[in-house]
């Protein structure tokens, strides 16, 4: 039937279970009552009722289900778009969200990448190669000790600094000074290199206190700005970010083991939300995600889809720079690599080690350029 | 160390892993980077580092691992408490969140209930008995049809109609349509029954939409709301919450898959959040819960909690009122029996069907008392 979009579920069932669950989850993610009742009114029996598209058999007890969901119901709000995918479908432990197809109608009322990877790539004075960012961490250092790091990355040269995500409004750090300070280190270091790193610090708290805070940053001056959609909820990063400026990072606190597959929750829903910059949890590191998941999340961030923007995608989580070659051969030059922790250990040497950093990157994608 | 308070997760790993994975995981919830680097700074090192605190094991690979997390990183503000909760560990596949001790200083920052299970009961005028729940649906039904299901289960006794969690604010059953013609439906059926059924719409949006929602269902004159937390996002529920004057119930959606408890999600998360109703997916309907997880909700929602109100336990997802006995021995009187599409099916007899479902209250209660 027409007027329906496609989600799209990985299921495990047997064979002969697979055809009435697939029909339920119709049913649980549109009208939700036995389909004698929703047959009852023509409009709802006509535009309403869930249906199922596809089956198709990945192994024994594995299935892709294609379901066609009425756009109209999804179109209302955020949240409700997040309902009619995964709302009901989340609480069946058998039941993995794993492909969407949203239609032009449901698309375009989404912000998208406000800059996406051009625009990054902009700001960032960096037409070609890949990207570098890292992390001020750990919390409990105050506003001025994390001004120092921050310093000493933009003097090494780094694109992008951002605030670990688990820097709040905290009393012994405050977003304000932090703001302040950073902002000031990075302008100092502007001076003396003239190239200006884009400070990201992270958002946290209710609606009223992070729409606040991203006043906050852009006024003072702040280049981008992190957000984790999971903790703060899509439809308020939705409403928050439509007015902001500076491109965003999103993070995937809280996300990661909500059954969807990182593809679709970093690579499609963070993009769609407006993430400028998605990070996850890159294969190899402190995670368990294998080389494939981290290159399907990577693939969905750019991916053309409609007119929305792709999004850069920055692998993160236990990187060192001796990774930096194998990385950009992987992922390609269209990305942003992430390394935190390694680089601190560095102490007072952690402007040549962001320096490294830097040059590694540029060796990588000589080498790529090469093959 | 003090100042710090107890989360415990549930971890799959071989014996020779869980001592290095369970210390991996008290620095990833808090300072994130390597101990050597937090260590540095004498404040970190005394009040930011988690710890280990116990480990327990269940069996050959299975593992309560009680970490100690400083509580203030977690008092910024709602995300970052559920970030330095289940952050990152959601990004461990092997990780559940099965456990948190929540002291005083943190508790008090949340609204919790606030109505609770007594006030619920005041408001719906029934001390003692189980309370009856149904739900407005399918979806696709304009206000006026949706007001006419509203009237005939007041008028039969319900004590609380909520929306389907489908309904938001959608051209074909706008919000305020709704809410103005299932108050006046209730208030028809109040005139000649003398009962006044409290009816629950449903808020989704972003966070100024749902202000905005529930504003005018509190002076329209609704008498209950219900929200989906993980849906809206945790911080926006709390902030809007906080200036709303009606008990507030709330909904599963897109929780479920979380690796979180059910019984901490639903039975604590929910609660702490100001759910003085909390509706979970009932063992023996459309979902596969066991008994045991649906019990350990209902306990957690109910159980002495320092300072905040009980919430009332509400089964849902599938049920009939043929289980109304077998469900009021499990669970006990404080709950409230959600039953929507098995009830819908009656047609021209929802009225007497509802007298049904709250007969067959009032027999198990009796009975229940007898034992």
């Amino acid at each position: 039937m027409p007027n329906r979009f496609s989600v799209t579920y990985r299921i495990t069932a047997d064979s002969d279970q697979i055809g009435p669950l697939a029909a339920a989850l119709a049913i649980e993610q549109s009208v939700e009552t036995p389909l004698e009742v929703a047959n009852r009114y023509a409009y709802v029996r006509e535009h309403m009722v869930g249906e199922v598209r596809n089956l198709l058999q990945r192994d024994e007890t594995e299935w892709d289900v294609e379901l066609g969901i009425p756009i109209a119901s999804a179109a209302a709000d955020p949240a409700q778009l997040l309902n009619v995918v995964f709302g009901n479908a989340s609480l069946f432990p058998n039941v993995e969200l794993v492909g969407m197809d949203l239609p032009p109608e449901l698309l375009s009322s989404y912000r998208g990448p406000r800059f996406g990877i051009e625009g990054v790539r902009r700001l960032a004075n960096a037409p070609h190669r890949p990207l570098t960012c890292s992390a001020l961490k750990p919390i409990g250092l105050p506003a001025d000790r994390m001004a120092d790091l921050c310093y000493a990355f933009a003097a090494g040269g780094m694109d992008v600094v951002k605030d670990d995500h688990y820097l709040a409004d905290h009393s012994f750090c405050p977003f304000e000074d932090r703001v302040r300070a950073c902002v000031a280190a990075i302008e100092r270091a502007a001076d003396k290199t003239g190239k200006r790193t884009l400070y990201a610090p992270n958002l946290s708290g209710t609606p009223s206190r992070v729409r606040s805070q991203a006043e906050f940053a852009a006024e003072a001056g702040a280049g981008a700005l992190m957000v984790a959609p999971m903790l703060l909820g899509f439809p308020s990063v939705h409403e928050i970010l439509d007015d902001v400026r500076l491109p965003v990072l999103a993070h995937p606190s809280f996300s990661g083991a909500l059954r969807i597959a990182p593809e679709i929750m970093i690579g499609r829903l963070f993009r769609l939300f407006g993430a400028d910059v998605v990070i996850f949890a890159n294969y190899g590191g402190r995670f368990s995600y294998s080389k494939e998941a981290c290159l399907a999340v990577a693939d969905h961030a750019r991916a053309p889809w409609a007119a929305v923007e792709p999004a850069m995608p920055a692998p993160a989580g236990g990187m060192r720079t001796g990774r930096v070659k194998e990385l950009v051969d992987v992922f390609g030059a269209d990305v942003m690599l992430l390394i935190g922790g390694s680089l601190l250990e560095a102490g007072p040497l952690l402007r040549d080690r962001t320096r490294d950093f830097l040059a590694a990157v540029n060796v990588s994608l000589e080498e790529r350029t090469d093959e």
